[in-house]
């Protein structure tokens, strides 16, 4: 591989199993801006065949342990899959591979995984578009799973885990997980929960709390079935794949599926028209004008519908 | 008032507590258009007097009969009150006051209270707009309180019923209540619930549901009273609007009431910003031009950033 690759040329590279194209790629959607932009045309339609996994769950939950756990478990039975983490606090990974050997040490020498970070991006969307782009290289790259674990529960890590094909949501014993994980937003996205650290005390009572929450919101729909687990020693980390075997069924034997991805590339495509309308009255706009605006509404100055036609007076030019 | 009236004329009569002119004012801004902008720019710096209560709930839940109670409640203490009825389902309420006598027959010869129904309109951005204009009207006009009932809780009333000062929410005795109201996304909006109709049997165990999922999802803040009322027959009205005044006291003691207020001015300037691009960007494309980019993106003929390009052309031309 040349260093003066072309995108085409990295993702025809990333085909044939070279994993510095990989990385290369992601690097490339990671910085985003027109090359990452010729990345996303060429690998959409090599993409499709990966099956999409999120976890989530709050800091210190045990995600990466837990995640290391099932990656374990799936090479066991030979299967190729890809770990994607998610850091919207790291201003810059560039330098995450290094990271991520010491995060998933045991992986490190393994050809069947590949694990990478990914970090906030200057780029319009941030992360809600990049994990997507990502993905795409992933999956045009041959690895059938694709594992998006996110570092938080942020808005967008959400926002992004729940845009897997199977959400699956971490919580740990004790008393409040399950409502730290009701306010997070994370009862809306899961379709399979994990109690980790399942030998503390208090794992009976989260998944007690979980499932009563449940019935309080049952849609008569999947309902996400709550799995005991210890990452640390890897028990549990099968009856985790099993639950997100049954549920990848269920989407499939639905129909749900196919659906729930044309959705998603739809809404993938709102949020691009969305940011890059906004960067194009962004970019029509005086600097400072849209909060000398919002000052005059907020003292009752300038009324909304006044307001939006100052913003908006340069589109019209 | 002359027939030709212009909206300054028409705020300057409504002003001087002319009725005919308030309900004119409203038609107008139901109608939308740029007459409804001028209405805007003309009650904008008179309004913010008025204190607005949300009430929402499942159609049936027994709002009108609620709102009617709690109306003859107040009045009989003397304090002037207006009400709208929003009902997204009703494609024209040209002849709503008509039938507002009807639902409201005891208040329909009282000149303390105002009351009106909205419904769909065809300009952009529909009931989530034009309410918060038509409260204005009704706050320039002199009413110290603007009660905004919702017929059903589809996903705009309750957008329109969570963006009040104070939000109700009703719901009814029986098994699953509770979940449905969870399920419609009232939990989080609710500042106040109202056990309606609490003569029933359940009654109880519907208000113990509400305080179990309250104490999961409690977040430290403001805890909604679960109040219990009979509209029929007004038993519980004065609980219900004492529950009000304690969160209202709470909003204004907290400094959380112009808090409130000003993220709500925001989200309406940006929704209107968000809807005037959006019409922008209609209005360039061939009819169908969308339609046909989905198409191609859904079959993976095209990715995400070049149908954004293909849409957005005309913007750069």
């Amino acid at each position: 591989m040349a260093p003066k690759s072309t995108p085409d040329e990295l993702v025809q590279a990333a085909r044939t199993g070279d994993r510095a194209a990989v990385a290369r790629l992601l690097s490339i959607v990671e910085r985003g801006g027109s090359e990452a932009h010729q990345v996303g045309r060429a690998t959409y339609a090599l993409a499709g065949a990966a099956y999409t996994v999120g976890l989530t769950g709050a800091p210190g939950a045990g995600k990466s342990t837990l995640t290391s756990a099932v990656v374990a478990h799936v090479r066991r039975s030979g299967e190729r899959l890809s770990v994607l983490a998610i850091d919207p606090s790291s201003p810059y990974t560039g330098g995450a591979i290094l990271g991520d050997r010491v995060r998933m040490g045991q992986h490190a020498l393994d050809d069947g995984v590949f694990i990478r970070s990914m970090a906030t991006r200057g780029h319009l969307g941030g992360l809600a578009l990049a994990t997507p782009e990502a993905v795409r290289v992933l999956d045009a790259a041959g690895f059938p799973w694709v594992l998006i674990e996110t570092v938080g529960v942020g808005q967008v890590e959400v926002e992004v885990a729940g845009a897997a094909d199977t959400t699956v949501v971490v919580v740990n014993p004790g008393w409040g997980d399950s409502v730290q994980a009701a306010k997070a937003g994370l009862m809306e996205i899961a379709d399979v929960f994990v109690v980790n650290k399942a030998d503390r005390a208090g794992a009976e009572q989260t998944a007690h709390d979980l499932e009563s929450m449940m019935d309080l919101t049952d849609t008569g729909r999947w309902r996400p079935p709550v799995v005991r687990a210890v990452g640390t020693t890897g028990e549990g980390a099968a009856e985790v794949w099993e639950a997100i075997g049954a549920h990848r069924a269920h989407l499939e034997g639905s129909g749900e599926l196919g659906e729930r991805r044309r959705a998603r590339v739809q809404a993938e495509l709102d949020l691009i028209l969305e940011q890059r309308l906004r960067a194009k009255v962004e970019s029509l706009l005086q600097p400072g004008a849209r909060a000398a605006v919002d000052a005059d509404v907020a003292a009752g100055r300038l009324d909304p519908w006044s307001a939006a036609d100052e913003i908006l007076h340069p589109l019209d030019a």
